[in-house]
C-alpha cells in the first residue's frame, strides 16, 4: 500500500520535490555530517524513484560520499533505511509533542492533527512501504507501533478530555477515535488506485485540501456535544 | 496489511472457523463442483494458516480432490486464488445492491452497509494481502477498484443524495465519504499490532462490536443535517 508520485493541480503526474527532512537538534560533526547527507539523499530518492529501492552506489552517488559510508555509517543498507524511518517518525512525534503543549482549543488541535497526519502521507510518500517492507523481517512492526501509537494514543486522550472538559465534544472513546482518524487518512493514499480509477480523481494539492476539510468536518461533527 | 487470527471473547487467539463461500445461483455440475470444493478449501486454509499461502496439495487434500484438478479447473494456483477473490468480491457486491434496493431510509442502510464493511474483514481477512499478492503481478489493482469501486461509489451517491432529500443528510461529497468509510473500517484490522500492542486492545468479536457502534455514531453524527 503506497503513494508515490503526487500530481500537480493541472493533474500531470510529477515527482514530487523531496523536502528536507527534519534535523536533528545538535550541530552536525564529523561522521555525523555524512549520516544526514545519507539520509537525506535516500528519502530524495524514494520519492523520486516512486519508492523504489535506490542501490547503495545511486545512493551514494546523490549523497557525493564514498561507497563504503554506508557500511561504516548504518552497517548497511537495511540500518540506513531502518534510521531513515526512526528520523520521520521522531520527526511526526516531536511535531505531535509540540501542538498537544500549545493553548490552542482543543477543537483547533484537531483540526491541525488532521491535517499534519495527512501531510505526513504527502512528505513521507514511501514511509508505510519501507516500514512493511522492514517489517517483514522481525519486531520493527511492535516497534513502529510503539514509537507512533503510544504516543498518539496518549495525545487522543488529553485532548478527548480537553474537549469534553471545555464542552465542546461528546464523550468518545479515544482509541476509536484514533483508528478513526489514521484509517481515513491513510485511505486515501493507500488505494489511490480506487481514487484515481473508479473515482476519476487525481491525487494532486486540491484533493488533499478537499480531503483535509472533508475530514476535519465530519470528525468535529462527529464528536461535537 | 493483514489481520488473520481473530480472537475469541476472553482474549485467547483462535483459528476462526471459516464460513461459507458465497454460493453461485446456478445449480452446481460436473467440473464446478469440483471448483467450488477448491475454492472453499483455499478459503478455509488461508483462515487457518492466518493468510500464509496453502500450497496445491494441501488444498486438494482439503477438497478432496485429485492434485490435476487445480491446473484443469483454473489454470494454476494462481488462477485458483483470483477466482477466490472474485467470488468474494462478487459475493459482497451483490449484498451491496442488495441493500440499495431495500426500502429503508438513507441512515439504516448506511447503519448497516458499515457494518457489512466492517463484517467483510472479519470474513474475509486474507482478501486484502491476497489481492495485493496478485496485483502485483499486473492490472489486478485495476480490476479489482473497477470490480468494488465503481459500485460502491454509485451507493455512495444515491445514499447520500437519498439522504439528503429526507433531510437528514447534509450535502457530503460521495467520493470522499466512501474513502472515509472504508478507510475506517480497514485501518483497525490493517494495523492490528497498533491496536494489540500499544492500545492494549484485542481484536475480537467484542471490540468488532464497539468499533461498529463507534464508526456508525461518527458517520452518522458527521454527516447529519
Amino acid at each position: 500500500m503506497n503513494v508515490q508520485i503526487i500530481c500537480n493541480h493541472h493533474g500531470v503526474p510529477r515527482t514530487r520535490r523531496a523536502t528536507r527532512l527534519p534535523q536533528p537538534a545538535e550541530e552536525l560533526r564529523g561522521a555525523d555530517v555524512t549520516r544526514e547527507k545519507l539520509l537525506q539523499a535516500t528519502h530524495e530518492l524514494l520519492i523520486e524513484r516512486a519508492g523504489a529501492e535506490p542501490s547503495v552506489s545511486q545512493i551514494c552517488e546523490r549523497a557525493g560520499v564514498q561507497l563504503a559510508m554506508v557500511s561504516y555509517c548504518f552497517g548497511g543498507k537495511a540500518g540506513l533505511f531502518d534510521a531513515l524511518i526512526e528520523r520521520t517518525t521522531t520527526g511526526v512525534i516531536s511535531e505531535l509533542e509540540r501542538l498537544a503543549e500549545t493553548e490552542l482549543s482543543a477543537e483547533e488541535k484537531l483540526r491541525r492533527h488532521v491535517a499534519a497526519v495527512i501531510h505526513n502521507y504527502v512528505r513521507y510518500p514511501y514511509a508505510n512501504q519501507l516500514s512493511e517492507r522492514l517489517a517483514a523481517g522481525g519486531r520493527a512492526a511492535e516497534r513502529m507501533a510503539e514509537l507512533i501509537g503510544r504516543p498518539m494514543l496518549g495525545f487522543y486522550r488529553e485532548l478527548l478530555a480537553d474537549g469534553v472538559a471545555d464542552g465542546r465534544f461528546r464523550e468518545v472513546d479515544p482509541t476509536m477515535l484514533f483508528f478513526s482518524v489514521v484509517g481515513m487518512c491513510e485511505f486515501v493514499f493507500a488505494a489511490r488506485s480506487w481514487l484515481e480509477g473508479p473515482a476519476g480523481e487525481t491525487l494532486d494539492d486540491a484533493l488533499v485540501e478537499r480531503f483535509t476539510d472533508h475530514t476535519v468536518e465530519l470528525l468535529l461533527r462527529g464528536i461535537a456535544a
